[in-house]
C-alpha cells in the first residue's frame, strides 16, 4: 500500500488555522483522499488527560520544563497511536500543532532553549510532517481574533511571549524552508485556501 | 544559612524502603534535623495528576516513551517546587524514587536505553541526591512481599522486567559508587536501619 502524507498547521492561535484546515480537509475528501484530522496536544485519550493538566488555570506553578515534558508525552503517544499508523496505511494526516509548537512557544516563548528541540526527537521519532504551514498572523493580529472567550492558562501570557513566539517560528522556517511554508494570512480566506492548496496538490501527485 | 541534603531511596516494590525511610526521618527528627518527606513519581499537586495518569490501568495503550516523560514531567516539577528550595533551606530532604528509578525501570526495564538518562538531565538540572539507598532484594522476593493487595499497571509487567530493572539499579550502582550505595536489604529490619543510619551521619556529619 501507498504511503500516505502528514500536514502540519501552525502558528499563534487566531491565525485561522481551524478555518484552513477545515477547507483543506473538505478539498482532500472529495478528491478521494482518506484524511485524518487530528490536534495537539491532545489526539488520544491519553494525550486529552495530559490536555487537560496542561491548560488548567488552577496548575499556575507548572514550572515551563514540566510543561515542555508535557507537551512531549502527549506528541509520543499520538506519533505511536496515531500519526505514524495512518500515514503507514496511507491516509493523509492534517495536524492542528506539532513539534513546531513546542520549539517556537517553549524554546522560543519560555525561553527554555535547545532542549526542547532536542527531548522533541524522541518524541517524533523520525516522523516529521512533509509539509507544514505556518501562518503568519502577527501575534497582536492573532490575539485580537480570538476576544469574546475566556482566555485559558496560555492565552493569558503577554504580548512579549508571543512575539518571541513568532521569533521562534521564523527562526524555524529559514531552517526548514523545504518543509516549512510561510502562508501570509493578512489575505481573504480564499486567498490564503488557493495558496495552501497549490502546496497539497504538488505534495499528493508527485 | 547551612545547604541541606538530599537522600533517596531505590529499589523495587516490597523491598522496605518504606519502612526505613520512616526509620530513618524518626532518627533524624529526634536529633534535631528538618526532614521533608517526598515520594516520586508525585510529590506535587501537578505531579500527583501526572502520577494518577501514568499508574491508571485503564491508560494500558501509553507507550513507554510517554511515560518516561511523564515521569520527567513530574520530576521536574518537583525539583522545582519542592526539593531544590527545601535543600536550599536547610532541610533534609527524603525522597522515595528519584532519577534512578527512571533510568531503571524506563531505560532498562521498558528497554528505552540512554535517552532517558538524557532527557531526565533536564528534568533534575543538577540537583542530584548527596546520597542514595539502593535496597538490594532480588525482584522475586520484593515481588512476595507486595501481595495481598491488588497490583497496579507497573506492578502487572512480568519477572523478566523486574530482572532488567534490578540489572539497571546494578549498574547505575557502579557507575556512581560514591552517591549510590547498596544495601544488602535480606538482614532484619533493625540491621538495614544500622547500616543506612552509618552513612548518614557520616553525610550530615561532614
Amino acid at each position: 500500500m501507498k504511503r500516505g502524507f502528514f500536514i502540519s498547521f501552525e502558528g499563534v492561535d487566531g491565525s485561522g488555522k481551524s478555518t484552513q484546515i477545515d477547507r483543506l480537509r473538505a478539498f482532500l475528501e472529495d478528491r478521494g483522499f482518506d484524511v485524518l484530522l487530528t490536534r495537539e496536544p491532545g489526539g488520544t485519550d491519553i494525550g486529552e488527560k495530559i490536555r487537560r493538566i496542561i491548560l488548567d488555570p488552577a496548575n499556575s506553578e507548572m514550572t515551563y520544563m514540566t510543561e515542555a515534558f508535557l507537551y512531549a508525552a502527549s506528541r509520543s503517544q499520538h506519533v505511536s497511536e496515531v500519526i505514524a499508523p495512518a500515514v503507514a496505511e496511507g491516509k493523509i494526516v492534517i495536524c492542528d500543532r506539532f513539534v513546531d509548537s513546542s520549539v517556537a512557544y517553549q524554546g522560543y516563548g519560555r525561553q527554555l532553549g535547545e532542549c526542547v528541540g532536542r527531548i522533541n526527537e524522541y518524541a517524533v521519532d523520525g516522523h516529521m510532517p512533509d509539509i507544514t504551514f505556518f501562518m503568519k498572523v502577527k501575534p497582536d493580529v492573532g490575539s485580537d481574533r480570538i476576544s469574546g472567550r475566556k482566555p485559558d492558562r496560555i492565552e493569558m501570557e503577554n504580548a512579549e511571549f508571543y512575539r518571541r513566539v513568532y521569533e521562534g517560528y521564523e527562526a524555524l522556517a529559514s531552517r526548514s524552508p523545504d518543509r516549512i511554508i510561510g502562508i501570509d494570512a493578512s489575505g481573504s480566506v480564499e486567498e490564503i485556501e488557493n495558496m495552501i492548496r497549490v502546496h497539497v496538490k504538488r505534495l499528493v501527485e508527485r
